[in-house]
């Protein structure tokens, strides 16, 4: 165990990787009543070509597996997980995203109990034919519930255009169609591969004895028996800047229309401090540009452009990163234009000052203080950034250093127009308006 | 045809897609005594993962295909096409690369009857279980001698280290082991797919009339048959920035340490001119801190840490891009140490400034007005960045527009100590030095 303490968060991080490859990390919150467990793996949606495990050859698995996964992890042989933390007190959740999938309880006791049912629940798979088939159609419901939301077509419409190649452009439940190809065997091979140990990190976060805690944790993993540990390769389709769709639209039963508008990276492969740094610059250019306080946002918001439902994002995650900014208007072609125009001359921005720049990073610092006040925003991000090599709790740091030469840099590289996509969700024709 | 002028350089360019999706390129240079044909493939070392043309499921090829095929498509049923184009009183050449495959013949007279042969020779392909045989063991031998040559292997060595799941890490050529799992099927489905005319380019150049001469091309290709057009869907293997091997050196039977250091870039999308004008920014940049003209340069010329065996360039093509320096020397250790400073301290360098910019980007546009007098060069070069999306003739228009802060951008995002590598072959202990 070795333990890192952060003097200006007032944070102390424990760490310990098991004999099996797991990262466990401990944070412990002394003054709080609630406790975290969160278990992740580096499996995502966009999985879905790689070596499996002792094996010498490739595959490719159906659209959805690692979300299907997530669902059957709590169906175990004997009882459902949900049901174990209920009878604990406490309560369970596990959510799926483009590269990662996380299980979690949060309890306000029997702490112990609840790590060993959640390195259990995980670590101990079931998968049946029967299972297997009772599950597709409750995921087919899933697929298609959102299919039918606008928000949900206006956002993958916008991933459709930029990577259509990249998985990333595939829901991550994968389709009522590629799910029917699951079998127990392909579930049971993406979790050999996936769920070894040295691809998954542990979070406890709360009130809990860090000594004692560390012991029943490495008492569970020593009692288990895995794989011999082995680097997973990986495949994308090879995408280049051409691989874009500058604009695409659907219509659909809304009163107005929907407009997203996205900004694709080229800069795929970075990791760790390195891709939040990014982030954080992406995110801090945006702010300069299009935040409630830029003159770009009020002028808008005065002439009527924009309203409250304009909303802005910087994503970056394993292979992939993008800006996106999205609203409901009427006058989605003159709004166009108008982010256009704003993100093609950020250089003459009257926001893109030293003064201003300064102003926001104290803002974010401010925001990035305050989220680490919260167990939950800790439990959610600690160990989705951890898997992905990023040290949280040094952000501050590494944003106190930034400069707006940083963020000019990144803008000049990242903004020009071939790399700009627009996707529409139009109010059907004849509908009422 | 269209026809596309470009008076600052006195040059004038004919294009026509052929029905078939061939482009044919004519350049005319009625000055000239030789005339060139080069026909072009977007097909090289690096695509062993793919969609076949007309299947739904990839497949992967032994390594060293592309070059394998350039090799067999001179043999034909009937005759060789060396001896074709002897007869012609012409002279025929053939190289690959890591991302394409050219054929060229040069010729004083009797141009239609060259191209025909060119097109003929390369779009009438001949596999035989027998041929196949006997040229592994000639491409064998090449491969051997390749293995003996130590600047292959500094230049490998590094590629290895920066690209160790990337195909680019792996002789062009292939292994001696990887080109016995090649067959004449083998050959055929990466022939069909790659040699489909949609993804070739033909470029005539030099001293010849311009509508007869497409008049012969668009005859022989109408009378060729073809299958349908697709886009070819390419694999690769997904890396990051911590898939990087910061040193590593082997010995061999060299008097002096051989020393290589690379640059990773890990912007990989880019293509077209968006990718040559990363490739001027990225040489000018170089040429500004390593040039001969550099303080730096100078400074270790002079204390006796670099020699004239020292060369610097910057490399792009699709999916990947880097800098390269090397250099003999006995200190390797030395260069290393101020080779990594010159790149860090960018922003500080003597060099670095609007003034000298100014002298070097004028160097660089004279150097390259000197290059596009050579049929050589243009004969080279047009058809394989034609292929790449890039406009050769628009190269110094687009020069002329790059700014220092456009360089600084581009170093500030460029430069960073976790994508620095280097390589050694290093004289064998107790040889005779």
């Amino acid at each position: 165990m070795h333990k890192v303490e952060y003097p200006l968060l007032d944070e102390t991080v424990y760490y310990e990787k098991m004999q099996n490859g797991l990262q466990v990390i401990l944070i412990p919150k002394p003054g709080f009543a609630k406790t975290y467990g969160i278990i992740t793996t580096d499996f995502g949606s966009i999985d879905n070509h790689f070596v499996p495990l002792q094996s010498d050859s490739e595959i490719v698995v159906p659209d959805g597996v690692a979300h299907f996964l997530e669902h059957k992890l709590f169906e175990g042989e004997k009882h459902d997980a949900f049901d174990d933390f209920s009878k604990l007190g406490s309560s369970a959740n596990a959510f799926t995203s483009f590269t990662r999938t996380s299980y979690l309880f949060s309890a306000t006791s029997k702490v112990e109990e609840n790590i060993e049912t959640l390195l259990d629940f995980v670590q101990e798979p079931y998968f049946t034919e029967e299972g297997t088939e009772k599950e597709k159609g409750i995921i087919a419901q899933e697929i298609q519930m959102y299919e039918d939301n606008p928000d949900w077509r206006l956002f993958y419409g916008l991933l459709k255009n930029m990577y259509p190649k990249h998985p990333l452009s595939i829901d991550i439940a994968g389709t009522v169609d590629s799910i029917q190809a699951i079998t127990p065997e392909i579930l049971q091979t993406c979790y050999d591969t996936f769920y070894h140990p040295s691809n998954m990190n542990l979070v406890i976060i709360g009130n809990f004895p860090v000594e004692e805690t560390m012991v029943v944790i490495r008492n569970n993993q020593d009692a288990k028996e895995f794989a011999k540990e082995e680097h997973i390769l990986r495949f994308i389709p090879s995408e280049t800047i051409s691989d874009l769709t500058a604009h695409d639209e659907i219509e659909m039963d809304v009163k107005r229309p929907k407009l997203i508008m996205g900004v694709k990276g080229l800069t795929t492969q970075l990791e760790g401090n390195e891709s939040d740094n990014y982030y954080l610059k992406g995110s801090l250019l945006m702010e300069m540009l299009f935040g409630r306080g830029s003159d770009n946002f009020n002028t808008l918001y005065d002439n009527g452009v924009l309203d409250d439902s304009f909303n802005y994002s910087f994503t970056i995650d394993r292979s992939f990163n993008f800006m996106a900014l999205e609203v409901d208007t009427n006058e989605p072609e003159q709004v166009i234009k108008e982010w256009k125009n704003i993100l093609l001359n950020w250089k003459n921005d009257s926001s893109f000052t030293a003064e201003n720049f300064n102003l926001l990073k104290r803002a974010f610092i401010g925001e990035q203080l305050q989220a680490f006040n919260s167990l939950e925003y800790i439990s959610n991000q600690y160990g989705y950034l951890y898997a992905a090599g990023i040290e949280m709790f040094n952000r501050i740091e590494r944003l106190e250093t930034l400069t707006l030469e940083d963020i000019a840099a990144f803008a000049e590289h990242y903004i020009n127009e071939q790399v700009i996509s627009t996707f529409i969700v139009k109010p059907k024709k004849g509908s009422n308006v």
